[in-house]
């Protein structure tokens, strides 16, 4: 964590700094080949243990699903495996690089699901860039996993995606860089408008970018409390409202966008970011990579107390300093080395661990809030303006979304186990730890290498 | 292994013998729900190494591919990931039971890829029928994995699926129920006409059994110096020929069926097993389950020194005693507790391990040959009536067979890669010890919990 008192005016160095993981990067992927591999989860004491695994005994657990297809949660490692699919059109900053240079990304995704979930991710990196193919493919892989987590797809195929296999699939969906980046940011909002001791139903918000994360974050909040009446979503060509003729003419193929432009600006402003930011209590950047897209002197115009998230990836849109002088009371960026990071590694692991842990047929809204509730709740006492979310390393704050995820799933009824509250965090727990201690015992024993110097 | 004194007359017993596996899978497979999962691959010292793994360092790799990508070799886990694909229409001898339930087939196929070959499988199960679908699927899934296995689609359709993906696709393609039981009775057929002092070019066989198995087997075979027209092969209908109209009004669909018709049985024989078996020098059996598809006195009827392949699962078509004792000279089943197990298991690992260490674009028939030579030469001196092939805990066989695969993929030029058999054979035992050593050390520590007494 770099001090305040550090970063002012130390610029270069912040870039510098902010170009050392890349070099790593390219350092240690080669040297590891990949990041995630498969390993055994059963015994081998010797070679008739064969005959249980492969054939012929294993045609019995084979008979027993096809007799109760719901067998093959407990058969086979169904129950825990998510496939984390994409098409590499959107992945991170970088646009439309294709699928096997997207391939880097899920397994890192995968990677964060075993660490901090205890959830066995699989990329699944698809050559189409066609959304129907996407779906059918998506549908038809569904027999061998327990969930899918769409990421990095473009707008605005991506919210057809999901919506029409949340709607047509038997085993929960979730596109990450939608309900998942909403998820953490409410979670961040709740502390952050508490701290300020403002109400959630009386705030202005700018949401500057209007992408897949954006608009999910939008929603969240709104259906948290917030009225859409007071916010303005900003795209590239400025504030969202009944005006844009742009949308209104594309309307069928941006169905979100057009939506918001009639239920958000009930004041029909109109403009860029420096209009929307005008007077408002919150600004959410999830636009592009900064600095210098936020201004300090729009910072300066909004509401007494204001509350500023700059999340563009790698860089904010306007410097944590820069918005605090210019009067932020909170500040919060997409970055580990500034306080407040709203990261989406902080929600997807929990919630899918919750979710399979009952065994949940989707995951709803609802259930989004379950885990942004915990996450907030988890800061506790410790809240202050530099602490509204947890961080990465308290692990803690997983197994805890994951059991608020699961008790919710069955309070709606789209859970299809029963657990309590403690059973669903014990089990979260020890799933999580075991997961965590076999990295660090594969590294003391040399399975995982030494990492080399850089 | 059940001495043959043991067996004889002991019917009962072999057969109660022969449920245990399946009493212990019932027990076992919910006992550790999976039999594989994923695990990390790379150190995570501390949290800051996310930085590295996942946004934003990432990102550097990502751009690396997106200009160059063959590249995603070196980045990530695809050079030693397989999809082990299934639409489950074929599963074991419990034919189209459905993707859910041939999913623990997949898993046991992927934990024998791992354990024996150290490459990383990834079951995937499509919720489909349609050929087509399938080809476009498997097509579609190219960019994250470095080769597929695929597994238990039903015949015809298996056929014109391997053949268009063989043609279509970047990586190797591999329908192990076809090429995987060809090259290991391959390296049995050779070792067993050696031990008879018989040639090749010379030898009648009869093939029991028309399934994807036994055509396939018949072209390696063929391939290696049999000759056709002194052979038979027999389906559920009769001996193979220029007279089974039945399968010339199909032959569009049946084209590998019809071509056999015309190229097998000179002779001209009718009629079915007896028939075929009349005076040949070799049966090979892979039909149904046994005892009784062949019966002793056919056994009789062949030529000196018989060579009887009985390989039907669970039980051989023939019990090994009942052939030796009608005068067969080898003997070869499926089963583990017979001498002489014709074992898919001893070829995929080690031709996957070699195909994805000289990174080549596919697998011809000439690598399996070189597969199949490398296990048959793997006996040496020890070739005996009970000991024409190794068995599967002679680890060194997969080394050895890799190398072989990877040597004879440069020769033909299909390698990417260049590698001498030393640096070949060395890299596969490095990385399936490891492999090994992980799993038993995970035993050891308790990652993988200690079996329940069954």
């Amino acid at each position: 964590m770099i001090k305040e008192k550090d970063q002012r005016g130390d610029v270069e160095a912040l870039l510098a700094k902010a170009k050392k993981p890349s070099a790593d990067a390219m350092i240690l992927h080669p040297f590891y080949r990949g990041k995630i591999e498969t390993t055994l989860k059963c015994a081998v004491r010797d070679f008739n243990d064969f005959a249980i695994w492969y054939t012929p005994g294993v045609a019995a657990p084979c008979r027993d699903i096809a007799v109760n297809p719901e067998k093959v949660y407990e058969h086979t490692n169904k129950w825990n495996t998510v496939a984390v699919v994409s098409d590499g059109t959107r992945v991170l900053g970088l646009g439309d690089i294709g699928p096997k240079a997207g391939l880097p990304v899920m397994e890192g995704k995968a990677l964060l699901y075993k660490y901090l979930g205890g959830v066995d991710g699989v990329p699944i990196m698809l050559d189409t860039k066609d959304p129907d193919a996407i779906i059918n493919t998506v549908l038809m892989l569904q027999p061998g996993f327990g969930g899918v987590n769409l990421e990095d797809i473009a707008q605005p195929k991506c919210f057809r995606i999901l919506d029409t296999l949340r709607e047509k699939a038997e085993i929960p969906i979730w596109h990450d860089d939608q309900q998942g980046t909403a998820t953490v940011t409410l979670a961040a909002l709740i502390n952050a408008v508490k701290l300020v001791g403002k109400k959630m139903s009386e705030i202005h918000i700018a949401f500057v970018g209007c992408g897949a994360s954006n608009v999910a974050c939008s929603r969240l909040i709104f259906g948290w409390g917030a009225d859409p009446a007071k916010c303005y979503m900003v795209d590239s060509k400025g504030i969202l409202g009944i005006h844009r003729k742009d949308i209104e003419m594309r309307k069928a193929e941006y169905v979100d966008k057009w939506k918001l432009c009639q239920t958000t600006n009930a004041e029909g402003r109109e403009g860029g970011i420096p209009e929307a930011m005008k007077g408002v209590d919150v600004v959410i950047g999830l636009s592009q990579s900064g600095p210098g897209v936020i201004l300090p002197e729009w910072v300066a115009s909004m509401a007494k107390d204001a509350i500023v998230f700059a999340c563009a990836n790698p860089v904010p849109e306007i410097w944590p300093w820069e918005a605090k002088e210019a009067g932020a009371a909170v500040v919060a960026t997409g970055r580990s080395d500034f306080p407040n990071q709203v990261n989406n590694s902080l929600g997807f692991p929990g919630i899918f661990r919750g979710t399979l842990d009952v065994r949940a047929r989707t995951i709803t809204d609802d259930m989004c809030y379950a885990a942004a509730e915990a996450l907030a709740n988890h800061v506790g006492d410790r809240l202050e303006a530099d602490f509204i979310l947890p961080n990465m390393d308290d692990w803690e704050v997983f197994p805890r979304e994951a059991a608020a995820v699961g008790v919710k799933a069955q309070e709606i009824g789209v859970a299809r186990l029963t657990k309590s509250y403690d059973e669903l965090y014990q089990q979260a727990v020890s799933i999580i730890k075991r997961s965590r201690d076999m990295t660090h015992r594969m590294m003391e024993e040399g399975f995982i290498a030494e990492a080399p110097a850089t």
